[in-house]
């Protein structure tokens, strides 16, 4: 799922967990100097780009555990520690995104150079200087070296981050049990992520064939679980809510993550872009095999649509003439249906005994549901 | 460094240590199944490679902790928790390797495919059947497709053994102390290791100039951190060990570590195929920043050297004049001596009063250095 827009979830302390990734970013970079200056600076583009994002995730948290911790209660952590948490799932976030960009030979995210776009560049411009040839014997030319170069860099600079969300938690001096909950939370988080990434590739390359079923299995398994199901849950084991709360919040992120990324897919074909700020019909253009695509794929206007969408560059033009089919074949309508059948079951978690909810955790669910519902960006 | 040839450790505890491995990825694989069956072959790739390797690291820590525990006394853990921890040792070992792989494009291992280009294969022998052509829309050819679904592959799979070795020692129940500094030592080693890759595509692609001391200064960091610091004092921390004798350790990990790494090289160089079983001329072929390579880029021969090992593909009789000039250059004799610096430097380390290594473990450390300086395979 994007990032830009307004945001689904609340906003309180937010500033910490800026300052708290700001600290833990830059005792690495401190650190790794030590292993000399190209790591360094390797480090500087990492860290400047894992900070400034919305914090949608790490929000998410604390605004859930803010509101399962009944006021005047005397709770088991320290705010610092669930900031910490919080700056985790951002972390992670930032770690799935490096190697996300590297797996789709991405440079560029929300319009400027990614990590690996910002290493490219650099060894770019210094090749123009004297004594800057390839080492005898490298391999390949120069623009291949480069690529090399810059992949390597987004490769491991992703393991570090991956490796510093799974010390956060273990390091955490959690009650036992909650430790142990988190690093289950954690490791579900990551096996189905990859999995989602996985089934994701294989959409796009053609190893399986794309059905709208297996569209949507892989934006909840890529998108729905460390996006949503992951700041829910981890606030519940934190605020030490009990099972059936946390088996709730599960299920309610996967349906919130569902409705969100069929939200932005919408948007991305059919928004405004001045409105949602992103490129007008990117999408189309990086033929992203969205649910839209997967509806449209079984109705009697596809062959019309694949002799588009299927061939080269596509002009604005040719953009719009396929939004318009995608709508008169009754896609954008599906989509919506979807949505709003992902949005009848959060709402109908939210108010169900049986899901066990408190009351103020059901009302910020409730505005984020009403936010999605009048999302225009 | 290569794990062919004979090994280092002791033998104590292989086969609890393949078992447990066996037990973890199986358990592993049949969690996969859940998320499809493309992504459940691709954890049986990964399962059938990831064991069966010699097991250097959990052996050395095995025979270190063995080494460390003096008879009778009681320990703090059971034999099922080092030998997890040694497990561990093993999948961090084949995170990298899948990582680096990826990195350096290789398809085998050992002669036979690696995860990558089995994968890849697999893919290349299905698209001969009906139906199994490009999704609609899919960017490139067919053989960019199957490579970068293989390399995806790849990545993926590396982030969850990485995810594993994290998980496995923030779940044992280790004393708090304890397992506060396995997880430092964990984190000190992959960012090391991560470090000392950086470094070594940072030579292979011209990024920094290549000399002796940044090659042997990848060695240390890419190599011996991972092999043989951390099963070192991984063993001191599992057994209780005191601060001293972690740090004197770390010392000997990482001249013996070099050790290994340098004499792997000149057996790969020198040795005889039928000895050391691997191809022959490999390093020279892959143009490998070796400590050799680097000696001779400073002598007077390296023109002639560098005509021909700069150039294009190199005959069995290139590679036989190289070596002949490697050795005219006194490129063998220089690494022969960097090789008997840091054994003398271990032997120093396992005698001196004040690194306090307990005799049965100096002893070890001995039998370890002995086979490396008769080593010919």
């Amino acid at each position: 799922m994007r990032e830009s827009g307004t945001h689904p979830g609340p906003v309180a302390g937010a500033e910490s967990v800026s300052a708290e990734l700001d600290r833990l970013l830059r005792g690495r970079a401190a650190q790794a100097a030590r292993y000399g200056s190209e790591f360094a600076r390797l480090w500087q583009h990492a860290r400047e780009r894992a900070i400034g994002g919305k914090l949608l995730r790490p929000r998410l948290l604390l605004g859930a555990y803010d509101a399962l911790i009944a006021p005047g209660v005397s709770v088991p952590l320290t705010h610092a520690a669930v900031v910490r948490m919080a700056a985790m799932t951002e972390i992670l976030h930032y770690a799935f995104l490096l190697h996300d960009d590297v797996i789709d030979g991405d440079l560029t995210r929300r319009g400027r150079p990614n990590l690996i776009g910002a290493v490219l560049r650099e060894r770019q411009d210094r090749a123009g200087a004297p004594g800057e040839t390839p080492a005898d014997g490298a391999h390949g030319g120069r623009e291949d070296l480069d690529r090399r170069w810059a992949e390597t860099s987004g490769i491991l600079m992703g393991d570090l981050f991956l490796s510093m969300a799974h010390q956060l938690v273990a390091r955490e001096a959690l009650p036992g049990p909650a430790r142990d909950r988190l690093l289950d939370l954690l490791d579900h988080t990551i096996v189905e992520s990859v999995a989602g990434e996985h089934l994701d590739v294989a959409l796009s390359t053609g190893a399986i064939p794309v059905t709208r079923d297996a569209v949507l299995r892989m934006s909840q398994l890529k998108t729905a679980t460390y996006t949503f199901e992951l700041p829910l849950r981890a606030a519940a084991i934190l605020a030490g809510a009990d099972r059936a709360i946390d088996h709730s919040l599960a299920r309610l992120g996967q349906a919130l993550g569902l409705a969100f990324q069929l939200q932005d897919d919408l948007l991305s074909t059919f928004g405004h872009p001045d409105e949602h700020g992103k490129d007008a019909f990117s999408d189309l253009r990086e033929r992203k095999e969205t649910a839209l695509i997967a509806h449209a794929r079984d109705t009697a206007l596809w062959p019309e649509i694949a002799a588009r969408w299927g061939g080269g560059e596509l002009s604005d033009a040719d953009c719009r003439t396929i939004r318009e089919q995608l709508r008169a074949c009754g896609a954008e309508r599906a989509v919506e249906s979807l949505v709003a059948d992902r949005v009848a079951q959060c709402r109908e978690i939210c108010s169900s005994e049986e899901a066990g909810l408190p009351r103020p955790l059901a009302a910020v669910i409730s505005a984020l549901v009403a936010e999605l519902t009048g999302r225009r960006a």
